[in-house]
């Protein structure tokens, strides 16, 4: 470890703090991954992408385990003071890593060595840095094979999404930008059902005999719901039941229950 | 209606905008309501506690099947220019409305003349508004009975749960600053079996065949998880099993997926 950074207006400073940009990720080719849950899974399953790691001097006995799994990967630790810190990112909690940004393609869902997936995660048009995390982690715990976002969807390389994620998006392929229909396509071609999820679709989750097969989910965008391209191109429309007076599930939360019904139907 | 109201600096919008903080809810004992999904659904079961409704002259139109449904039930509406409604809310989509808080009591939930509760849901120290908002949700959409939190709890009334809950706070009843101890012999003196989540639980929801009797869940606080105390008042600690290499999930999502297990096994 170095010396402690001291000055919040160094340049290295300024070049963290922009990274909440879309504009500066893509110029770099990096980003930012805030916090000790999400720090610790980009050291642990993206070591190699860790260009650096940033911890406040006041929090190193705190995230001791983390910064000496990094220094074990011979990654490069900065101490920094606090308030150096806090002017790199105000939701660090202490630890933050500058990581190289690496687009998984479909192919890696698609054309595993360890077999066709059963399980992936289609979202048409997401908008919502909060449900893109929290998708991507129910993904995950749901033992997901990946996540593929449709071009339009928020940038799941933002600190947001990954904080959201607490680092599942290191965890499972997540593609961005894919084209809906040749998404579709290849993931049938694999033989996945396409199934979409819609309040209003005539479909029951609970009582549908169809989880049982291979699944490929469509979730909407949360003002929109899914397209009529995705009504078009699914297998089947599914619903979520409502059992009391709530008239919709958010996204997420919808995401949430139809993955853990898949992945129960396939235990 | 009356002529739209134009001073931003107006004694009454700044009463308005005070309802974010919880000192000036306890003092005037009401509370704000922000959006058209959550003021619909204040307007609709809650319409008698409904003080004021305000909209915005330029999203008028769009809101008008809400403004109606106001005016029908002799609620008092009042137009305002679009910069006097942002003085009150931020967050209010054009449309907000003042409401009495009524506090829920457990006997609500407990004595409820329907028969005795089959599904409630208990927070202990439940910290984040947006996970106590999407809980209420899930709760309602689950067809539970009624949601407790416990003293320490984020405060319910506050305009981010009520937002994140979608109006759902109004349909079922919201118990706050309950005693856990009390709470849960209450509940189980109605005969429910008390569960409680928490990942290092050693039983299975997917295999555990406590589902089908009437049930509340007690969830525990983000960063703590369930104390000793409901470990040692739970008749089980159940876990949701986690697949991929996610080490948890957040607490609303773990609520989302367990009252719909129960809902579903009370089907």
């Amino acid at each position: 470890m170095t010396t402690p950074l001291t000055n919040p207006r160094a340049e290295r400073v300024r070049g963290v703090h922009q990274l909440a940009q879309r504009s500066a990720r893509e110029k770099s080719g990096r980003m930012l991954v805030e916090g000790p849950q999400a720090v610790r899974e980009a050291v642990r399953f993206a070591g190699e992408r860790v260009r650096d790691l940033y911890v406040s001097t006041d929090a190193l006995t705190r995230w001791s385990a983390i910064v000496e799994e990094a220094l074990a990967a011979d990654r490069y630790v900065h101490p920094c003071d606090p308030w150096v810190l806090e002017r790199m990112s105000g939701d660090a909690q202490g630890i933050l890593a500058v990581v190289d940004r690496r687009d998984a393609t479909l192919a890696e869902i698609v054309d595993d060595d360890a077999g066709p997936p059963r399980l992936v995660v289609v979202c048409e048009a997401l908008a919502d840095p909060g449900n893109a995390g929290t998708i991507i982690r129910a993904a995950d715990a749901a033992g997901a094979d990946g996540v593929v976002l449709t071009a339009g969807s928020v940038d799941v390389t933002s600190p947001k999404v990954i904080r959201s994620s607490a680092g599942s998006v290191f965890h499972l392929p997540v593609v961005r930008g894919a084209a809906l229909a040749e998404t579709v396509e290849a993931l049938r071609g694999v033989g996945l059902t396409i199934l979409a999820a819609d309040g209003d679709g005539p479909v029951d989750l609970e009582t549908t005999d169809r989880l049982a097969a291979p699944t490929a989910w469509i979730m909407g965008n949360e003002a929109h719901g899914i397209s009529p391209d995705v009504r078009e191109l699914a297998d089947a429309v599914v619903a979520v039941p409502l059992r009391g007076h709530a008239e919709s599930l958010n996204v997420a939360m919808a995401a949430t229950i139809v993955l853990y019904a898949s992945s129960r139907a396939h235990a």
